[in-house]
């Protein structure tokens, strides 16, 4: 099964110049991709999963996995497609199932069904999937290939793969920045960056992970909420305050809520801060500091890990960000870039004064309304998640 | 013939969480102009035009207008696909032609085809096309689509459409930035802040322009040849520098290559330097001034179109960039946003205090490497274009 096929990746394979003539495959993959990410916020302990079922060029059933317990997306895209699926081709964004779980697999639904060729991005990492499901296909005679659009499915379910790669924590920074790099139109206002659609995303995202972390600046002045109020997901994410000094206000947004919230600190904060803080319903967890007096972030990530927060998404402010591109404390970065310029009394993205050109790997641009979000992995994540992908490849 | 019907654009079509379960068209559309791109600076006064056959939901012919006078893209792409056009779909990036020119119509070749389907952007603002082509098409009975990614078809021949459409000048901003929002990584640095495969398109756009215009601290801090090396063009664009003290050395990189060049001035410009530089090869036009003493660029752009030259490329730097975007005097924006943060020492893109919001329609964005290029219309422009568009629509 090696070595996987590999198709370019969605945007330049479309678009870009250098782009070879590829099939209409990554098309249909990236259609899988975006009913996957319906279900944000409600399949877990599983992945996001979409499923497309083409014949002819043409889209005879489509599904994603709404929830834990619930159809798997393959299934879905089949019953809808009914007997057109005989002789044609499946895009599935994970792997099919082999296995029985809380629902028949979805390998024998596929064989059944007539599909002759199935294309996934990349294999399960789920040790009970992990290449047998691809394996059953090929033995019924079904062609199967791999690799496409990998990078957007790895980047559409990140926090799934490392954790079954046994990779402990992710760390995805969210940022909402203008063309000419601003996130504010001056220090201490709280501007709308992007429009109503990167907003509504934006809040499928939080709902896809454990913890959302921002600065104690960005604490105070915004008093965000936080949560996924725009989308119908049956969780939270837990707010994350970096506050190496304790300066959060003991009464805030959240206390008010009555919703729990984590606050990092730096040795030696003040005890009775902290004990007013656990009154008010907030878990205060001492960190060591970096070099410049800031949180160490990566003691901060091991921290959220300890407490079952392993997939972290960071959402400033500057500072924050700037903290944890410095430390290279990160394996993906999502960058809503909206088409204005707050010019040069704006506040900057990144804060610092020496230049960096982080490993970063471009994955696609993705257009809500006049934004584009900017998706890319971590060179080192990537590869590494790759790594383990391959391990018994052989 | 109206309303049009419209597809989504690109990205949005494709992955965008919105987006509807749109068909293949786009992705084709997608493919087919790229393929017109591949003729930048070789078919004018011809549009770039590029066309692909898609039978079954397989690519079975592809072409694009290689140069003035030689085959049109449909008959190229219809040609590889011999017989298997029977039956097909075309899709091409502008409507084909209906009338006897240097090459005989693409319409009578697309019914002698077989094809059964044919999918364009818009109609060709051409008066000997401009709706004639889809009329003899439909008139045999042949299914024709108008609108998916006309954003992108118009972007991709701006100069065309709007010297079709009896507007003067097409002005086109191109930057390249880092994440962060600089185009240095400090002042009077000359930075590649995008990545090769960015380069070479610009070039390619460099190809497609009349004039490449900067200012004339980017003239004499990077002394750029502004050609298009990287491109078998047949022709390069002249140089343009807005210089309202005539500063541009008299020495300089075009006059060493025997080039031609122009430099826009300011009233009252020293009259031995004008000489000097008109000696040695330069044209020297002088210009009105705006408010704050720089040239005032929408007359730039009107002494410019006098010269014969109509599309116009802005290259830079963030003044001139600033000037042009202040003034609203701009068509299109290409940004390539690069993965690299300059930080706080890095010079802005957008020089000025006040914020904008530039009336931009979001076109689309492509990968180049690990760069993406935005692609934005002026919402005047692209409204002007689609009304007149419409004019014989009734």
């Amino acid at each position: 099964m090696k070595p996987l096929e590999r198709t370019r990746s969605l945007v330049a394979g479309l678009t870009g110049y250098t782009a070879a003539p590829a099939g209409a495959d990554c098309f249909f993959m990236s259609r899988a991709l975006d009913l996957a990410w319906q279900g944000a916020g409600r399949t877990e302990p599983n992945p996001l999963v979409g499923a497309v079922v083409v014949r002819d060029g043409v889209v005879v059933g489509e599904g994603y996995h709404r929830r834990c317990g619930e159809s798997h997306a393959e299934t879905i895209a089949l019953d809808v497609a009914g007997t057109l699926a005989a002789g044609a081709t499946l895009y599935a964004s994970l792997e099919p199932c082999a296995h029985h779980g809380r629902t028949p697999p979805c390998t024998d639904r596929i064989i059944e069904s007539g599909v002759r060729r199935v294309v996934i991005p990349a294999l399960d990492p789920d040790e009970r999937v992990f290449g047998m499901g691809i394996a059953r296909l090929r033995g019924h005679g079904i062609h199967v290939e791999s690799g496409c659009l990998e990078e957007a499915a790895i980047a559409t379910n990140l926090g799934y793969y490392m954790r079954q790669l046994g990779i402990e924590s992710s760390v995805t920074l969210k940022m909402a920045v203008t063309l000419d790099g601003r996130i504010a139109s001056a220090p201490g206002r709280r501007d709308n960056v992007t429009g109503e659609a990167s907003i509504h995303y934006a809040h499928q995202l939080r709902a896809n992970h454990d913890a959302v972390l921002i600065g104690v600046g960005t604490a105070i002045a915004d008093s965000p909420s936080l949560d996924c109020r725009l989308h119908p997901s049956e969780r939270s994410p837990v707010p994350v305050v970096l506050d190496s000094r304790l300066r959060l206000p003991v009464e805030n947004r959240w206390t008010a809520e009555g919703r729990p919230f984590i606050v990092i600190t730096g040795p030696g904060a003040d005890a009775a801060r902290r004990s007013a803080l656990e009154r008010n319903g907030g878990r205060v967890l001492e960190c060591g500091s970096s070099e410049d007096g800031s949180v160490d972030v990566g003691e901060a990530v091991r921290l959220l890990a300890g407490e079952g927060m392993r997939r972290i998404l960071v959402e400033g402010g500057a500072r924050v960000f700037s903290s944890f591109l410095s430390a290279g404390k990160w394996d993906a970065i999502l960058a809503f870039v909206s088409p204005k310029l707050y010019g040069e009394t704006g506040v900057p993205m990144y804060a610092r004064r020496e230049p960096v050109e982080p490993e970063m790997v471009a994955v696609d641009a993705l257009r809500f309304g006049d934004d584009f979000l900017h998706r890319y992995l971590n060179r080192r994540t990537y590869a590494e998640i790759e790594r383990r992908l391959a391990r018994t490849d052989a």
